[in-house]
């Protein structure tokens, strides 16, 4: 347990604060019966996620340019929805699809636990979506942040560093005055290694029956809690 | 008056949302009875902000590489107090002055103006400050942002195109759907320039005694109001 408390706390958005599979299968599943079109939507939706770190390596590595997450998203999508052998989608259904990542549903203690939090520390998003994704997200569904630092605020990806110490350049923090929270021991250990605050809470439903990794803490982190909520009431928000 | 709606609204800040005059002018006079440093406090507050506009011209004209808003505050606030004669100050005094931006206090109409915008559009302030500065101005004195446009995310400042611009690209929005409001006619120039839509209401105070311009309208925009409320009115929000 730090001795201090931070001055802002940023989050993981992805599983972290939203559900992405059952809001995405549930969007998803609604349109196609709206609009006559069959096909196998959870799989297409895990296939998707499955797609989402190998597509952003690909930046990482340097072998595309900048991308936005929408435009990886997209390009995911088109080529899932031909494997999958999904028909009769037109351009504008694509389009809604994709934006599907717009419209991704808190968890129960997110909205609750993020205004507790907002009162007394600086909160935001520290997500791979860019700034119009977290920002429609956060109207949509009453995400209380401070600040938005979508990836495109600093050209970069988690977990690269330039993403964890961007946010503490922004707001002309020390990085040890910055906390991530985050559901992936992964993305703690990275925002760690730059001298953050870490904050673990497990989302054990996130990948359904395909969960099989992050259902604890597996690092030194400074706060392990139950949810958001928790964390409001250790850090006495 | 346009006949589509913005998506997004965005907002001058210094003058526009909060009044920096007398906030600072309060804010150092307090500073100094309690410091026991006697000085001509409005006359200081008076002179920074006239150093306000040339700093930035340095940097826009390329005479300075990029500086935050802060520390050209600062280079301003140090030639100042040795022009002034004020002695006694110390680092910490400076830091703490220096800082006086961002406390800055809303305009009485500001704070319900944004939260009826907010249920409606997507909102921001699109300022010259840096996103820290703007940051704890929010959280001071409750300013409902969605999203922090600071000057920093672009590396230019107002009314340098790459502002209005940035807004746009990183709300993934064409830039007629956005919206720039603001008690200043050349900003508004600048913005409608880029293509974006604009928004005047005056603030007849903001300078003092030493007010002499911006008492109305001068151009085409497309909402001339009253002040924040009265644009809520006239959005429908």
């Amino acid at each position: 347990m730090a001795s201090t408390l931070p001055a802002a706390i940023v989050f993981d958005t992805f599983g972290t604060v939203v559900d992405w599979r059952t809001s995405l299968i549930d969007d998803l599943s609604a349109y196609g019966a709206q609009r006559g079109i069959s096909a196998d939507w959870p799989a297409l939706v895990d296939a998707w996620r499955a797609a989402y770190r190998p597509s952003m390596d690909r930046v990482r590595k340097g072998e595309l340019p900048w991308t936005r997450l929408d435009d990886l998203h997209r390009g995911s999508l088109d080529r899932l929805v031909a494997e999958h052998g999904i028909t009769g989608l037109t351009e504008e259904d694509l389009v809604h699809i994709n934006l599907g990542w717009h419209r991704l549903r808190p968890w129960p203690d997110s909205v609750p636990g993020l205004t507790r939090l907002k009162a007394r520390f600086i909160i935001g998003p520290l997500s791979n979506g860019n700034v119009s994704l977290l920002t429609n997200m956060a109207k949509h569904s009453g995400l209380p942040w401070d600040m938005i630092f979508g990836s495109d605020l600093f050209g970069h990806y988690k977990p690269d560093p330039e993403t964890y110490l961007g946010v503490a350049k922004l707001l002309d923090l020390p990085p040890g005055r910055v906390m991530m929270a985050a559901a992936h021991n992964d993305d703690l250990a990275a925002a760690r290694n730059c001298g953050l605050m870490t904050a673990f809470f497990p989302r054990i439903v996130e990948y359904g029956p395909l969960q099989n990794r992050d259902y604890a803490a597996d690092g030194p982190w400074d706060y392990v809690v139950r949810d958001i909520e928790d964390l409001a009431a250790q850090l006495g928000a």
